[in-house]
């Protein structure tokens, strides 16, 4: 790394807890220069504009995000472990004492839901590749035989990111102490539901051994 | 109502749109002075500050919402009907064309997360009130016999958080055309699993019914 690599990650990594704490939007060159203690005018050399800054801090973000992954999923063996392994990675990043409120893609995403522009279209694109890398972990799992072979892909998809956005606001929102512990739980519900291995509740399993108990005493 | 009541119900009804679109903070007396084609200082005569307009659009914000509850659970009976009917209104809620980036609360919630004040107390209270109705409905749905006496009352509000909250993100960021279908589809399985008379899936219903049968010829 040269020395104005160095300058430019460590302006971004300040940019980035400043946009968990006050949004996309409420990040300017002011209220950075005063926390790095930088002049304006060397910032604008850097990025050149707001919204320059802005998506270095979006990349800086999914990069951030990004080698966390490889870290927690290097050596995990394909299929549920990795899927375990990717969600709790993410539910560490929502929790990161860096990110006083949590992600700022996520928060952008909230922001500029009625606002088009380039930075909605980035905002969009990095939560689709999102999407997209869960749905690949997931069909690893159908393809390990650990999750059923017809379960819904996209509907995993969908309720794991409510998870995490659940645990986000327990967690940044209501301050609960017991936001993770309920994620997990929810996590672990839902995954439990597609397995192949899916224990039966032990209520259903003694029923069903009387049912089928019955059934064999009057066909036998 | 009065004149005065009327007006100040119209200059909220728009302050509601704004704040979904552009976020609490966004919401200024200037751009509401101009979609309203009034002047910035008959605003300020209403509201005082810009907190207190602010404050004002929350209020305004969970009465609408109230209004829709009302209507919608309406001889609707205790129990599973009436969550059903409550998670419906709060799903139709976050579509409403009016709320053109969903409810302000809680594009407010995460906007205030890392910001103390009386805003964000505000914005805390409404949620926790939110989250304890929502608790109080799945206890009927218990005492009525139709969700099992062990459930975790406070795990299950929270998933059916995260599932609006999906949806949210599904709709105004995403905006998927299945954002509607994977949240119904989501659910119905979670009732489901916490349903008394949940039905066996069918494998499972087979598996176990052989285990039973060959158990009764082991031990038979």
């Amino acid at each position: 790394m040269s020395k104005g690599d160095l300058t430019r990650s460590r302006i971004l990594e300040e940019a980035m807890h400043l946009a968990s704490r006050d949004g996309l939007d409420g990040l300017t060159i002011g209220s950075l220069s005063e926390a790095l203690s930088l002049s304006k005018s060397g910032l604008f050399a850097h990025f050149g504009s707001k919204e320059a800054l802005q998506l270095a801090v979006l990349e800086h973000t999914r990069a951030r995000f990004g080698v966390l992954l490889v870290a927690r999923m290097h050596r995990v063996a394909k299929g549920l472990a990795s899927l375990r392994a990717f969600v709790n990675a993410w539910l560490d990043w929502i929790a990161l004492p860096e990110l006083p409120a949590g992600c700022p893609i996520l928060g952008a995403s909230f922001e500029l839901e009625a606002h088009e522009g380039s930075l909605r279209d980035f905002v969009v694109k990095l939560q689709r590749e999102s999407r997209d890398r869960m749905a690949a972990i997931v069909r690893d799992a159908v393809d390990a035989g650990e999750l059923r072979k017809a379960v819904d892909v996209a509907q995993i998809v969908f309720e794991l990111r409510g998870i995490t956005l659940a645990f986000h606001q327990e967690l940044h929102v209501m301050r609960s102490p017991s936001a993770r512990e309920h994620a997990e739980r929810a996590v672990c519900a839902l995954l439990e539901r597609h397995s192949v291995d899916k224990p039966e509740p032990a209520s259903q399993r003694v029923r069903s051994r009387v049912a089928g108990h019955r059934k064999t005493r009057r066909t036998g």
